[in-house]
Order: C-alpha cells, then sequence, then structure tokens
C-alpha cells in the first residue's frame, strides 16, 4: 500500500511527508500548501508519444486523465482507479463570432472542460482524489464547494461507495448545481455564509478533504495540459488561459508545462489567469507588486484576501483563493500574467460562445473575456495559438441569461395561414 | 455543386431525386421517406479501419461524424462542412448502480450522446443537415421541435450564418431547452398544441425541413454505430439499445449496420427500440402485428398514430413518429424488437445512472429501463455486449427531479461545532 517513489512535499519549506497519511494537507512546519512529487524516467519523447497515442480511443484507457497515468500517479494500482471516463471533451476552434469578438487573428481553441460527466472540469482531478483515498481506504470525504466540486466529488465517491459531505454557501448554488450533487447521494450542509467559511469550517475535522489543497486534485488536472498537446500532435500552445476561482487550474498547467519541459518537451506556454472584478485578489496583488514586473517574492507579499462582490460567476466568487500561492509560481514561472474582466464582458463572452454553438459557464466567460482583452492590449500577439479552459457547462448556470429576450412568439392557434403570417410567407 | 454519386431514393417506390433539389423530402409518387443513396468503394476493410483510425483525436478530422466522410457524405466538398466538435462523446461501461440494476451480468455500456455540444444526439445529424443546407444555398431551414432538435438547429445554422425557424409546443419544452434554442439565435413560434402540430405546419411550407423527415439527419446518426463500433477494436456489440421519439435514431443505426455488413463487417447486432407507455404507438402496433413475429408487411398495416399521454420523457412524447416506417424497417432487419417502460421505470432508469454519475436525459432513461426489461426476461442474454445510445443529458431535464429530496441540512450558523454536531463527530 505504499507508494515508493510518490511522496509529499511542502512548496515553500521542502518538508516530506507520505502521500498516503495525510488527511488535511497542510505542512506542519509552516502551513503552507504540498506539492505531489513523482519520479517519473526520463525516456526519449518520441516513446511517451507513442504509448499516449497508443491509447487514444480504447476501452481499456477510456479516460483522458488516465491515459497519462505514468505523468499522474504512476504508483497507484490500476484496480484502485475511480474513473467514471472523465476527460473525454471536444476541443474545438473559436467559432466565426468569438474569432471576431476576440479579433487579432489570434488562433483562439476552446477545451470544453464542462462536457465532462459531472458538467465541469472538476471531474479531471477527482478521478485521481477518489482513487487514491480509495487506495488508501479513507472512511469518509469532505469539502467546501461552490457547486461544480459537490457535484463531481459525490459522483465518484458513489461509484467508490465512500460516503462524502460537502458544505455549501446557502443561496449562492443554482438549483442545477443542487440537484446534481443530491442526485449523486452526497450529505450536504448549507451554511449561511460565502464559501470562504465553509472552507474555514471543513479544514477542522480529520476528514479526507477533497478540496483541491489536496495536491492530489492538482496531478488530474494536468491533463488539460497533456490533452491538449496530444491534440496539436505534441505542440504546446502559446498561452494557456483559465479562469481563476481557488486556483486550481493554474496550479495545475504550470505544474504540468513544468513537468513535460523536465521531460525534454518545448514547453514554452504562458499561462493567463482571469479573475472577475467581484473577487479578484490576485489580479489586485499583482498590480500591487508591480505587474508584468512582479515576482513571486513581491506578489506573495502584497498578496490580501479581500471581500467579495456580486458576480454572475458564482463559482469563482472566492476572496482567498485555496491555491493561491501555487497560482503565483505558476504564473510567473510560466512567464505569464493576470487580467480582470468586468462584469458586462464576462456576460459578452458567454454570449458569443453561444453564437457558435458552445454554451459555457460564466467562468469560462471570464476566460473568454480575458483573452479578448489580452488581444486587445497585445499581450497575446496575432497568430499565437492560445488554449482557453472552459470549466463548466453553461446549462448549469442558466439563471443569470433567463432574462434574454430571444425570438419568440406565441402564435394564437396552430394553422398554417397564422404561421404563414409570423413567418411573412405570402 | 451536383452530387455525382448521392441521389435520393424513395424508400417504398424507389422513385429517385437529386438531394440538393429536395426541400420537403416526400416522394412525389407515394409520399414516403426518402433514403440517402451513395455509391461507397468496397475496399478491404482493414483500409477503411486504418483510415478512420489515422484519423483519431487530430484538429484536421475534428469531429465524430466526419471522421466518418466517406460513409457519411463522401461527395460534400470540404469547404461547406459546419461542424462544431460534434461527436466527440464519451462511451462508458454501466457503473456498478446500473449493473446491479440490469442484472443477469450483461455487458452494458453506455455511448453519452447528450455530451455533444448542445446537450444532445440531435448534433450527429444536424451538422451534416446544415452542410448540406449550406453546399445547397439555402436561404432559411425550418422544424417542428421538442426542444432538443431546436437547440442543434439554431446553434449550426448560426455558425453557417442561415436564418433558422423552429415551431414548438407551447409549454411542453422546458426552460433550459427554450433558453439554449433563444441564445443560439432562432427565431421560435410557440404553437398552442402537442409536437404532432408543430410537425403537420412545418411541412406546408417550402423551406428546408430540418426535421429527421430530412435524410441527411439520417446519415449523421449513423455514426453511432460507427464510433462505438471503432472504439470497440471494430468488434460490433449484440445490441444497440435506443429511445423512440420521432424514430430517427434506430432508423439511423439499422441504415449505418446494412451499410457495415455491405462493406464486409460482421455487423449483426440488433436493434432494440424502446416506448414510453404514454406515447407508444410502434410498440402497440408490434404487438398487434404478432411481436417477434411480426414483418415489415404487418407491421406497417397495424401502425397507427395514437394521442399522447403524460411523460416526462417530453422529448419522445410523439404520437406518429414521422420515421416510424424506416424504424419499422431497421427494427425487423436487424431482427431486433420493441419493448415499452412505464413512467417509473424511466425514473427509476435515470436515477440509477446518476449514481453512477451518469445524470441523463428521461429518455436515455427508457432506453435503460428497456435493456433492463429485455434483460430480465431473457432477450438480452448473459454476457451479449449491449450499447445504449443516451441521447441527452439530464441537466437539460432536471424539473421532473425537483421533487427529490437529497440529504440535505441548512446550519444555523457557520461554526465548527455546529458543523460537527451534524456530521456527528465528537
Amino acid at each position: 500500500m505504499i507508494f515508493q517513489n510518490t511522496y509529499l512535499e511542502c512548496m515553500k519549506c521542502g518538508y516530506r511527508t507520505d502521500l498516503l497519511k495525510e488527511r488535511n494537507f497542510s505542512c506542519p512546519k509552516c502551513g503552507n500548501l504540498y506539492d505531489v512529487i513523482h519520479n517519473i524516467p526520463r525516456l526519449p519523447i518520441q516513446e511517451w508519444q507513442d504509448l499516449f497515442d497508443s491509447r487514444k480511443y480504447s476501452p481499456r484507457w477510456n479516460s483522458g486523465v488516465w491515459r497519462f497515468k505514468e505523468w499522474i500517479m504512476p504508483e497507484l494500482p490500476d484496480k484502485d482507479i475511480v474513473s467514471l471516463g472523465e476527460g473525454i471533451v471536444p476541443i474545438v476552434p473559436a467559432g466565426p463570432h468569438l474569432k471576431e469578438w476576440i479579433g487579432k487573428d489570434i488562433d483562439v481553441w476552446l477545451i470544453l472542460e464542462g462536457k465532462s460527466l459531472t458538467g465541469s472540469f472538476k471531474d479531471f482531478g477527482m478521478t485521481v482524489l477518489v482513487s487514491v483515498a480509495k487506495n488508501v481506504g479513507v472512511k469518509a470525504v469532505i469539502c467546501a464547494s461552490t457547486g461544480d466540486t459537490s457535484s463531481s466529488v459525490a459522483a465518484y465517491c458513489s461509484v467508490a461507495g465512500i460516503p462524502c459531505a460537502v458544505l455549501m454557501p446557502k443561496g449562492k448554488i443554482t438549483p442545477e448545481q443542487l440537484l446534481l450533487t443530491e442526485l449523486y447521494d452526497a450529505k450536504i450542509i448549507l451554511l449561511p455564509g460565502n464559501f470562504d467559511e465553509c472552507m474555514d469550517v471543513v479544514q477542522k475535522f480529520n476528514i479526507y478533504l477533497a478540496n483541491s489543497k489536496n495536491p492530489c486534485r492538482i496531478e488530474g488536472h494536468q491533463a488539460t495540459v497533456f490533452l491538449t498537446t496530444q491534440f496539436f500532435g505534441w505542440e504546446l500552445p502559446a498561452w494557456y488561459v483559465a479562469p481563476i476561482g481557488n486556483g486550481s487550474d493554474c496550479s495545475s498547467l504550470g505544474k504540468g508545462l513544468r513537468l513535460m519541459k523536465k521531460l525534454g518537451f518545448k514547453a514554452k506556454s504562458r499561462i493567463l489567469g482571469c479573475q472577475s472584478q467581484a473577487a479578484n485578489p490576485l489580479y489586485l496583488s499583482w498590480r500591487r507588486a508591480g505587474a508584468r514586473k512582479a515576482t513571486i517574492e513581491s506578489w506573495e507579499t502584497t498578496y490580501r484576501a479581500i471581500e467579495v462582490g456580486e458576480t454572475i460567476a458564482t463559482a469563482a466568487r472566492i476572496g482567498n483563493p485555496v491555491s493561491h500561492k501555487k497560482v503565483i509560481r505558476e504564473v510567473i514561472t510560466s512567464k505569464g500574467s493576470m487580467v480582470e474582466v468586468s462584469e458586462e464582458k464576462i456576460r459578452e463572452g458567454v454570449l458569443v460562445c453561444a453564437k457558435d454553438g458552445h454554451f459555457v459557464c460564466p467562468q469560462s466567460g471570464m476566460a473568454v473575456a480575458g483573452t479578448r482583452y489580452a488581444a486587445q492590449i497585445g499581450l497575446i500577439e496575432p497568430g499565437e495559438r492560445v488554449v482557453i479552459v472552459c470549466t463548466a457547462d453553461g446549462i448549469k448556470f442558466t439563471k443569470p441569461f433567463m432574462d434574454i429576450k430571444g425570438d419568440v412568439i406565441e402564435a394564437p392557434d396552430c394553422r398554417t395561414e397564422t404561421v404563414a403570417e409570423i413567418l411573412r410567407i405570402k
């Protein structure tokens, strides 16, 4: 049961501990976050490519995450893998409306992670976390959630047969998200507070934590980098753009990029982190730290948790992202950048993607709007390839759009002549 | 602009006409449905497999439908293809809950077509229909819809720049389905009637018809057979199980199977069609025709349209399926069968899939429940591989499940002690 070459290492003080014995995932020496460390052999890159290419589209490797098992959790026995078929998601070029809206002839692609099983990107990380939890033999799992994590953890725990409890901020979850979590059989506790307060409480118990502070989640989310790179014939894009809620996406994009670089790939992609103006602690502190002149040290020093405002991007309404130090490390290390976007542009971003047939969540709208802004100011340059991480399906976040007045006419009767008149056909 | 080796042929009298000149898709001689006929070369089957295998997971062939272009619409110029990345959907084994519920050790797989771009299987056919419409240069497209077709046609037309109008039965569409159609920019007319009345009206105009009576749709839906067969290493399952609304799924499963057989594959899969007790004209007439002794002739003779009752499977609430003659042909030709399922079992089917992390629509619930029934009565035999076509995402059909009482507790405050008490932690 003990992994020989996999362990936890504190991202700051280097303290090491056993991955399989942790429950709360805070360094006891300095309180910082852990990274999962593996010893991955340095094969010729062609060997890695051939290995992973041989697994595309087969019942045996039926997951866009576990296809890359040797890079994600190499020592986990196959019998413990809890997979729902996550990571089999479309990677699509920007349609005509989005291309025009972003402008500047950027080569934009969307990875639609909301098309994963429980409707969000969370499945990428949760399959790894719950598989490790099964290997460990935990009695229960707990997490705080704004709605996407709860659906995902509930689904995987239901299949693994592990009881799970989720704490969610009352009134801040969409009815669709609450329903999914209920259908997947979780114990749900609604707190009269915000996400950050839920997060505070779940860390007080000695129960296996399913938030992205548990770095097993981060390992799974690296698949976003591996999948897209494989898709483009093992060529990395110039940019990855991701929304920031708790920061797990930027954290794992960066970790995946560093791994590929270490293994010999030309992994020079830069990370663009996007926050809404209502919940922008990382953007504000990045500005205070000198923006593009920021260093890991200066940014960490200027970082402050904030009180969040109202936003339609409810899943990213987080004033103190758990993984903020990892986001800082990865944005700086990748020579990346930060942007903030307004409610108006988030909404526009969602609507313009919809005109191309891709109805994404408001958090994805943040990333789409951030890409547009970065293109407009020349940060992203013409011709560069950009992969936008679209984190959830818009269909889970319909409420902010229910006021849309479409072109809807109620016919008084079912006669052909009546419809002909409405359609102005003589 | 004129296809040399592709034409329409009446399924009954054999009348032939130009695919690119039709608008309403009824044979002028006898009023029956058309098939699209192609001349597909008889290559060695290994050549076909290698060709399609070489296209997996690449930006150039970024569609689970167009990957099989030579079998679907070989003469369409690539420039006219309107694709959103459809058909990149998970094919997953039954999870532990579903496996137990179906019982009898059946090897059940789900193809989750609801994970397509607009949330339903309709994208598989619509990409072909709108691509042909673009090639033809039609001025507009029209269809009747219970909500899934409307989202799909609106999305593809929005990208193609073709105006589109949809007629829907007022009050019978979920708010999510209406919203999607609005977001994708269609002209929507709500009629005070049911789907069948909408269907009657749309056929009265000389506007390009987007219902599955237009057999271009059927060509695209064949990809369900091609995708799953490729996934299983070019081995066909014993059964395909599909819900029947208008019947496009059974029609296209059968056409795809017949094509593969003609090309030399061992395509002996049988088709099981599933209807709800509230909308079961094909099941009733199949019974009257002698059930398993039914022939195409006897079944057609006993077929009658019916008045539909209430069902949570609103998308299949159709009393006179447009493609009923094609369903009859394909079920009989494949040595298949028919079942009907109760509202209770449809609901159970959805809930049991959800416990495995797959929240499917009530129509998929019909197919899941139908599979269970067929396994219980010994029609599907132990060890046989079954592919269930799950047609839409459950998240578009939440209303019937909003009464679910999950394990939800509202905490009076955000204190750790309060939550500990709820979790019964000392």
